[in-house]
């Protein structure tokens, strides 16, 4: 056993859900509101980013690949290496209009952001 | 692109969390509290199935591995295939005792389990 191996290996689902996301200048883009998992091979491909709307309503849906989601302790939420206008352009869906995450829906996102799942 | 690929490959944190757990008898366990992600490598390493207790307070959690689990379209829940007397002798903590997922504590689950994770 590895002596660096750290304690917290795991995180839960429920303690995602919820927190911030910024970009790599520090602005916060908004916040995880679920995650996206492959029955199969219980994977989390995807973290849904969810921003814009209108207190709360309207708001849209921006999957992430989960690797791109880097964890910072001092901002005690995710940094993502994105501007502002490459999240204007990333596929998106509204809480009404989930589309189904098939083959080529989870291509056209890693193509976006240039990151294999 | 295989023509038998499922367009629901993945499925939500939000939706696995609350669904109920089912043993191989269809006696129903409980329900899934939350789910253990490896930080790094982005897998659901445990469904956390919650039970027991009185009134919603002071139940027992059980860091099921997620490989065990399986969904049950007629259920509309996981079926593990355990035995309640299986359940009674497996690891286990309450809702103020969150254990840390250390690689011991991991090895002690798979090994009840008989599952590597």
């Amino acid at each position: 056993m590895a002596i660096t191996t750290s304690t917290h290996d795991v995180i839960s689902s429920e303690r995602v859900e919820g927190t911030s996301v910024y970009n790599a200048a520090g602005d916060k883009l908004g916040s995880i509101d679920e995650l996206m998992i492959n029955k199969r091979s219980g994977k989390v491909e995807y973290a849904v980013l969810e921003f814009g709307g209108f207190l709360g309503m309207g708001t849209d849906r921006y999957p992430l690949p989960w690797s791109m989601l880097d964890y910072d302790t001092d901002k005690d939420g995710y940094v993502v290496p994105l501007t502002k206008e490459q999240i204007d352009g990333a596929p998106r869906y509204t809480e009404t209009t989930t589309p189904d995450y098939t083959p080529e829906y989870s291509q056209r996102i890693g193509s976006y952001y240039g990151v294999g799942i």
